[in-house]
């Protein structure tokens, strides 16, 4: 890494490049990328992100050498500029900004106009001709670096800007005169004295210094943090500091501010899109104080909102076209150069147009598709960067339910539509009010424990970096104020939520817990729906209904299919899950479990009744199996009780044994129409088929009332009922009595499952469905549980296959799950068809994590860096990946054709998909939703091992 | 392996040898070898054991040839004998026995007279010369051919000698006449056809083939099966059949049958040991029927038994010494051949001896280690062949305590001695009385689950197999009838369990749950006690003392001491254990748990007022936190309800602090003086103290009167301790907040441990003890926890020694217990001084088997030998052996010198030490009374590594 600590960038020269981000940061690296392509860049510099590490390092030290680097380069952007720092006359303003190597809006620590003081204001305001303006500025600069440099609360300016406004009886800042300004910079500096117990720093150094100070500092502030966390950003060095020349959006009607994108981020259309506010600085956009304007509108600006305006409306439009094609050309370049959407901040002072930030734009997933696509056609980018270019993660947001349109317009019909807002980031989402991010975290924790949960829809004034935690728990967002670039609009669209935002119809009061929306009160829980791509609130819920698979998203996953060569698959339990997967491309069902559907009505009661039982069964046929022996060694008096016993214990078996067996009778035609609607679907492609999995526990009715209406089923004391129930309870379920132990100890509970997968699919069959069961044996940490289970299902696949005289291809395989199946791959691998990694489980027993129980800690690891990712969403790499490479390569020891997948939930997560890639897995299965998420990641995966060859 | 079926043998010439056992069977292989050194054998021959597992394999079909073999023996052994099978004239009759390579008493399959019918009958009392011997061998050959090979219970026989006895008004089967005996074989051929549908086989060949049919089958009959499975008996073929000539012990007052051993089987004395009974078949003596005479008693026979005899007092007199010395001669003969102490079957037909059968005798673990330490002075064997004869595991018997020599003998004046029967196994058992098997094992179960778990006695009229498993749920056993080789005392010897047998004074009833000993009446539940070196019952409890470590067991550790280079240290609690430890020569503590001191009285309300107040501590922290975050950005009417907010919590947070850090307090000076005590009893020896591990939850109290207690202590409300309690409550404890993790999330627990750990160390060195704290971090998965950890552990070791100004050496270190940890231990390494295997966790992780819960299926894995042994119990070297493996292999691939024990209760099991020893670790550490196990093992561990190389 070079020793280079200060990077200076001038129009048409600098010393960074955009490849530099990790060093200088998104900002500088790119504001040096944009000065060296020749765009109007207000000249300064980037004190690299090495500083910032350094400086953290050594608890807040300057490192040797900064301070001098910074004097060289202040005195050659006074030279550039022709200003002086603090001078009376010409002062040099500049703004001070962080800029990490990733953008992240939680950090908003900017601060404007840096290097006024009572001297430079009066310098400003001769060479501006404007004292009102120099004076506007100065308490913007009071207030930012109060604010951000010493931590003085936002409020306590607002309260005296909101004073004097009413003082003056003014709407806006911006209609305040030049004394009313002064008064408000005293009463500042009053403030700031009184909550820092020192005056404002006069010594614009000093000021500059500080800045620095607050802007390494925010790096570890708990918003930057937090905003780290959510978005799983991790191995940078810290955040650059970039020095620049102020220009001034605030400086009359001829200046304004505002940010833009070369193509719609919403949409992905290609036309210039973005927002201006005239006479304003950036802050007044992003902060979503004021509502901007479209930029399209620019050519038509009229000033007749600014009556007192000193142009004449001909001239005007003049200035505001030219300024437009001039802002139309810089998309043009910004994207012949980076080749992608870029977002862009601008501001033209006194009709000159400077560009202040340019970045690769976020997107919502339909713009990333559609962008991704159109570059490709219009031959900006290749194919395979067309795949790559696009966050498999996001596509998820594309397959999920929008709002039935006839519902939609029945709704807007009959007038439940309450309230327009923008659109700012598009889905749809129904669910219940809560007008905190804790409530909304509350309620929607509440809701996950409920069999249908609702969604949850924050609805907030505006939203500010500490509503991220609430904003992650909702499904969509509603706020009263700012624009498509606000912090709710920004944040919801990287998280790929739903958001309507500058709704001003909606007036929440957190103190009364209620909020109008449209003149109507709603109460926190109150259920209403969000249209994010037309902005429209709805009162109630509006029916949701399936996305379509086509038009750019069809084209992207086509290009996407021409590289991708690792299976995709899906878990899918029943005939409508095997169809959404069919439709999202899945090759075959890599788990159906069998355990969903015990718990359907009318056959819960059944499972219920083998389960209790089956215990019963085994404990009387071990009591007969005793007496038995002892029979043979007795004699006399003790041979008669012997043998009365032996009467005894088997009548009360044969009535056991009935009621075990009664239950598995009603139970297998059910389960073989389960399996037989899935096959029918699955025509052509594997289904694998997990036999019975959780602890029997699981199953067991815990409820008084529902253990005597089974107490009455089976002819049973309800007190027999609540023991076995009790009895069959476990400390630690998770590592008990379940899967294939189940399967030794019951084999006829297997068998029953076994003979439902091989009838169906012998029916199917003779159908004319090509059916390709396999057959999964969950939880195998011995090789023997394998040979034994399989000896098992083999004989009863024979027995069925031979009863209905046809032939069927099945497969017999195991997951792999518990960590010595890993460690033993080999010797598993001898009775195996295949291998499925069940990394959920894995992940649990290699980390000893019960995955209910972590939720205390986890997230602080996660925080603390403890831990890399939640490995129950990104697979484990470095532990759990071990052992699944191990037991790929085992396995293959003693198969080399051994067909090996994963079919826990990492297998739609694109890192995750990636290492399966990497360690040579044959299909990955995963949620119907995630299987376009898979093919895209695999997609990718392919491309990168290709380039790494 | 050979392709020969049978193997022939006579005296002083064999096909066999000692060293064929796998073959042949230990008691084919002994016969064989007994032949070769000239021995007294009666000729025959044995069919090996892989006939039996072909013949196993084929669903009960002969091997091919194996008839044909048959025929070719016979007829040599026909020639040899000069007798013929089935023959009118000197008829020859067999013995048909089982005989595995391992010696099981669980199988009586043993068939004698083989060979007799209605015509052979008549030839034997024409050539003996006495019809009364040859019907009673015919009646006894049914009997057992009936039992045995057709599974006629035996009591249907046993109910027609019954009423024959008292028809004939006689006491003894013995003093039944011919004609007596013919009507009870015609009875007994009427019981065979009625339970078998068919006639008694004539035709001795189709006996025979039968006979060894029956034995063949008897490999699989669940009280063998049971045998091999308590005994961990595996990997062997099936048994063999040995087929010999009968030689007669009931032929008249000159015959007698016997069984012996070369040196006492329960003290170790070098002197001829065993039993004869005159005039009997060897069965009566094994199956404890007659109470059977000392065999040193010989010399002096006197047959005033049996007033009926034909010999002259002088006769006998001379006949049985010269019998006596014989048998000396053989004791001398056997032990000057195998090096080994021998038992033995011997019969005298009417003065003539006869060896029937040897093998090496099972001992008690005081004979074992007096026998080797002897063997060795009298230059039999080697000192390592000495060091490796003995089994490990039964060292512990040695150990335990035996009754207070003074509790005794007042005991006995006092007259509490109820009877005396044969001291059958050593030791001393007090305990509750069970009258039956299933009795035993229940109660045992039910007293398990107690604080102070009593101890069972299992008194019964007579052992049999079917009672292995409430013998091993004993603690003691005492048999109203049966020898010093009855089943019971055979059986309990090898479980290394006291038994006392034969006492007649026990009247046991199991109908009325009650007992007489000695006259007085007991209920099932009284507590006696038992000398099983005595043989003396007595009523109620007798307090016991601990055994002296001295005599032949300091000799053979002394010697293994010479051997062993594998540390061996102890996990112990307390000051007490640790001076157990250090008794029986632990060389460190290798495991301090420190939670079982927080249950001590006193202190548990603080250690729960800690774990109650810890995380509502840490909630209020977050809280404060997320307000003054708000607060920054506030302003208006929301800042100011912030700022109330912050007040509201900062109040709260001091109260609950304040609980919190009074409880931390209050145990820090408890915590330290804990250490003190153990610190100066291992002075100069290190001490792994392990901090806090288990679930917060598992000390809370779920008892409301302790709750309300609780809330009274602490100032809280009853309901708000309950719902803490509750929300602690974890699904799967097992994995969940625990260990390191709880270390991580509450610093304040680790270091107010670790505080007390260095107060104590510094204190201790200041008093001039040498002080080797090793400070232990359980429950790591990641490198970053143990960083984190060892940061904080060490800023506290670092204060406190300059607080004390001492220097103390301390090390820091990790159990590597969950599976991850293994996989990733070159990172681990990093942090760690050392690594300690936490074998219990590391088993339940890599297997997901929780120990609590696996109680239901792990026993039916070894019994079905899915599971080679219970995990928890030896070691699985294959599975979680791999990980230890890794561990070690990794943590020295970043430390070379990485100090690496084992602290998990393998520690102390023989084959868990040899794995230990060859993967390299450094110690092995187990509980006190295991560590002369695993000295001994460890000293094994080596001679065999020697061996090898």
């Amino acid at each position: 890494m070079s020793d280079k600590m200060i990077y200076f960038f001038e129009q048409g020269k600098a010393d960074g490049r955009t490849d530099m981000k990790q060093l200088l940061g998104g900002k500088g690296a790119n504001l040096a990328e944009m000065a060296n392509v020749g765009l109007p860049v207000p000249p300064g510099f980037t004190i690299t992100t090495e500083m910032c590490r350094q400086y953290l390092r050594n608890n807040g030290q300057w490192p040797d050498g900064l301070e001098d680097a910074l004097d060289e380069n202040l005195a050659h952007l006074e030279e550039v500029t022709g200003r002086e720092l603090g001078g009376r006359e010409n002062p040099l303003l500049v703004s001070v900004r962080s800029g990490g190597a990733v953008s992240m809006p939680g950090m908003m620590d900017t601060i404007l106009n840096l290097g006024l003081n009572d001297d430079a204001v009066a310098g400003l305001a001769e060479e501006s001709g404007d004292e009102r303006f120099a004076w506007d500025c100065y308490r913007r600069f009071i207030q930012m670096f109060g604010n951000v440099a010493m931590f003085i609360p936002h409020g306590d300016f607002d309260d005296i800007l909101h004073e004097e406004r009413e003082k003056a009886g003014v709407q806006y800042d911006s209609q305040l005169n030049a004394e009313q300004l002064k008064e408000i910079v005293a009463d500042f500096k009053a403030i700031y004295k009184k909550d820092t117990g020192e005056e404002f720093p006069t010594d614009p150094k000093d000021q500059l210094r500080r800045a620095i100070d607050a802007v390494f500092g925010s790096w570890n502030n708990p918003q930057a943090v937090r905003y780290r966390e959510i978005h799983e950003i991790r191995g940078l060095l810290g955040t650059a500091v970039n020095v620049q020349t102020m220009v001034f959006g605030n400086m009359g009607h001829t200046s304004f501010t505002g940010v833009g994108f070369t193509r719609n981020p919403a949409t992905g259309e290609n036309k210039l899109y973005g927002e201006y506010l005239i006479n304003a600085q950036g802050e007044d956009v992003v902060a979503g104080i004021r509502t901007p304007k479209d930029i399209n509108d620019l050519p038509e600006e009229d000033l007749s909102e600014f009556p007192d305006n000193s142009i004449e409306p001909e001239e005007a439009n003049k200035l505001y076209s030219g300024l437009y094609d001039q802002l139309v050309e810089v998309k043009h370049t910004l994207e012949e150069h980076y080749r992608d959407m870029q977002d862009f901040e601008f501001t033209a002072q006194e009709g000159h147009l400077y560009m202040l930030q340019t970045r690769t734009g976020k997107r919502t997933a339909v713009a990333a598709v559609r962008i991704a696509v159109e570059m490709t056609e219009e031959d900006l980018i290749e194919k395979a960067a067309a795949v790559r270019r696009v966050d498999p993660n996001q596509l998820e947001q594309l397959l999920h339910k929008h709002f039935d349109a006839d519902a939609e317009s029945d709704a807007l019909e009959s007038g439940r539509c309450l309230a327009e807002g923008l659109p700012a980031s598009p889905g749809a989402a129904v669910g219940k009010i809560a007008l905190t991010a804790d409530d909304a975290e509350e309620m929607a924790a509440a809701e996950a424990s409920k069999d249908e949960p609702a969604g949850i829809i924050l609805v907030r004034e505006e939203t500010s970096p500490e509503d991220i935690g609430g904003m992650d728990a909702s499904m969509g967002i509603l706020t009263a104020r700012g624009g498509m670039t606000s912090h709710a609009a920004v944040v919801a669209r990287g998280m790929g939520k739903c958001c309507v935002a500058g709704c001003s119809a909606v007036m929440p009061d957190e103190e009364s817990k209620k909020v109008v929306i449209g003149g109507k009160e709603f109460a926190e829980g109150d259920v209403i729906s969000l249209d994010g791509t037309t902005g429209q609130v709805f009162d109630g819920a509006i029916p949701m209904v399936d996305p379509e698979m086509s038009g750019a998203f069809g084209t992207l996953m086509e290009w996407a299919e021409e590289y991708r060569d690792l299976g995709v698959w899906a878990n899918a339990d029943t005939p409508d899950d095997a169809e959404r997967a069919l439709e999202f491309g899945a090759e075959g069902i890599g788990l159906c479990r069998t355990e969903h559907m015990f718990f359907e009505e009318g056959r819960i009661a059944y499972v219920r009744q083998m389960m209790l039982t089956a215990p019963d069964v085994r404990r009387i046929e071990a009591r007969l199996r005793d007496a038995e022996i002892a029979k043979t060694q007795a004699s006399g008096e003790n041979l008669r009780r012997i043998e009365k016993e032996i009467e005894k214990v088997g009548a009360e078996l044969a009535e056991t044994r009935k009621l075990f067996d009664s239950a598995l009778e009603k139970l297998l035609p059910e389960q073989r129409e389960d399996f037989e609607g899935i096959f029918r679907v699955m025509d052509g492609l594997p289904v694998v088929v997990r036999l019975l999995d959780p602890p029997l526990h699981e199953f067991l009715p815990h409820d008084r009332e529902v253990q005597k209406r089974l107490a009455q089923q089976m002819g049973m004391d309800v007190e027999r009922i609540a023991g076995r129930v009790n009895e069959l309870r476990e400390l630690n379920p998770m590592l008990g009595h379940r899967g294939c132990r189940l399967g030794i100890t019951y084999p006829d509970i297997y068998n029953m499952q076994v003979r439902a997968i091989m009838e169906a699919a012998a029916n199917c069959q003779k159908e004319g469905v090509d059916v390709r069961p396999e057959i999964m044996i969950p939880l195998i940490g011995t090789d023997e549980e394998l040979r034994i289970c399989r000896q098992e299902a083999e004989q009863v696949c024979r027995d069925v296959l031979e009863e209905a005289g046809v032939q069927v291809d099945y497969k017999i395989g195991t997951m792999i799950e518990v960590p010595r199946a890993a460690l033993i791959a080999d010797k598993v691998a001898r009775y195996a068809d295949f291998f499925s990694f069940g990394t959920n489980d894995l992940t649990q027993m290699t980390f000893g994590f019960s995955r209910d129980d972590v939720g205390v800690f986890v997230p602080e690891y996660v925080e603390r860096e403890i831990l890399v990712n939640d490995p129950f969403q990104a697979l484990d790499q470095e532990g759990v990946g071990q052992l699944v490479a191990m037991g790929v390569e085992k396995g293959r020891q003693t198969k080399p054709d051994l067909k090996v997948g994963i079919c826990g939930e990492h297998g739609g997560e694109p890192r995750s998909v990636e290492f399966c890639y990497r360690v040579g897995l044959n299909y990955v299965s995963c949620s119907p939703f995630r299987v376009p998420v898979a093919r895209l990641a695999a997609a990718q995966a392919a491309i990168g091992a290709g380039e790494a060859d």
